[in-house]
């Protein structure tokens, strides 16, 4: 599969490419600075293998099939609006955490309800809107490490929700469908807890997991 | 410990009146009809022990050095206006996930942000206010089986959750806290994706779990 990230070369995005590019897929690392990408991607190909190279967001967009945006809450107007054309039709997947500095350990929702409809609406029509990834510890993700937790896939299309549920997988975690767009605001504000109890019980990553005998739907 | 539960006869409010009786505690089960809670905790007290009556959701609040309250969203606001004078003072805990009928397995948090700070408004100044035991399937707490799962405690006064993470243990669950008050949007959320995943999944009770190699904070 073809996979742009926009925000390549930050921590999450950077390790999801990797893993991704290593697992199989076309991975285009995009960033502001396309030079920035292709060292990055340099890197992550000489240490993983795989077939992955950097470019400027828009290109990585215009790539893709699936296009992934790992952009920190405060840019995501901005880069979202640069690249809103080229995602129309393709399966999109925001991560993006609403984390307000310096009160990052505060759950603090945007007006939209999640910053996944706040994306929604900064792309607007014809996306197959999801997302997902928002409380993976990114620098667990950069190592070869085993990560434990789940990744709870939100959105209002399942084929779409299954496909990212299928990359989560291929990065080597654990995908659950965690039902319709605004759904995302539960995994968005465990971010924020999860940085609090990181500080007050001194643990280094935090993690979801969702307990109970899951039986996979296709098995239904 | 006088623990007072308002809305004390449905699934929530009777399975942790019944656990907390047998850990010692004197609980006051609360309910509109003192009738129908005498009844309910003559059961539990018959079948599990301890110092458990019945009475109503204002004479509960009055007796108690904890008020908490099992009721459903659509009835908090009557509930608890009606014993506020009673809470003055008091440790609060509100246990409300905000599900809106029939689209439960949506989330629709309120506009005060959570369904804990729309209780603290109704509670008015003075109340130690927090929140907890949002996603703690009440079916298999009212049972005498181990029940697996993190129970996450808000609330802005660390003293006060100190004491509801103490309760959760109480009730043979592990407390974890979770931060301030607003905070609570994350657990009340993740009710509506556990509730998803129960469906999906065909999960009898999904649960979440915090991991990660958590150090108890008195320990720091």
């Amino acid at each position: 599969m073809k996979i742009g990230i926009i925000g390549g070369t930050g921590k999450l995005g950077a390790a999801l490419g990797g893993r991704w590019a290593k697992a199989g897929h076309t991975v285009f690392l995009g960033s502001r600075s396309a030079d920035s990408a292709t060292a990055v991607a340099d890197e992550l190909r000489g240490r993983l293998g795989g077939d992955i190279a950097g470019t400027t967001n828009l290109e990585a967009a215009r790539q893709a099939e699936v296009v992934v945006s790992c952009v920190p809450f405060s840019a995501q107007e901005e880069r979202l609006k640069e690249i809103a054309e080229a995602a129309k039709g393709k399966i999109f997947v925001d991560c993006t955490v609403p984390l307000v500095p310096p009160r990052v350990m505060r759950v603090q929702l945007p007006a939209e309800g999640s910053a996944a409809q706040r994306a929604e609406g900064f792309l607007g029509e014809g996306v197959r809107m999801t997302s997902a990834f928002h409380s993976v510890a990114a620098h667990k993700l950069a190592t070869d490490a085993t990560v434990p937790g789940d990744v709870l896939v939100f959105g209002d299309e399942k084929a779409a929700r299954d496909v990212v549920v299928g990359l989560a997988g291929d990065a080597g975690l654990r995908g659950l469908h965690g039902g319709g767009l605004p759904n995302s605001a539960a995994a968005e504000a465990l971010t924020s807890v999860l940085i609090f109890i990181n500080k007050t019980y001194r643990v280094d990553g935090a993690g979801l997991s969702i307990i109970g005998d899951l039986v996979e739907p296709d098995a239904a």
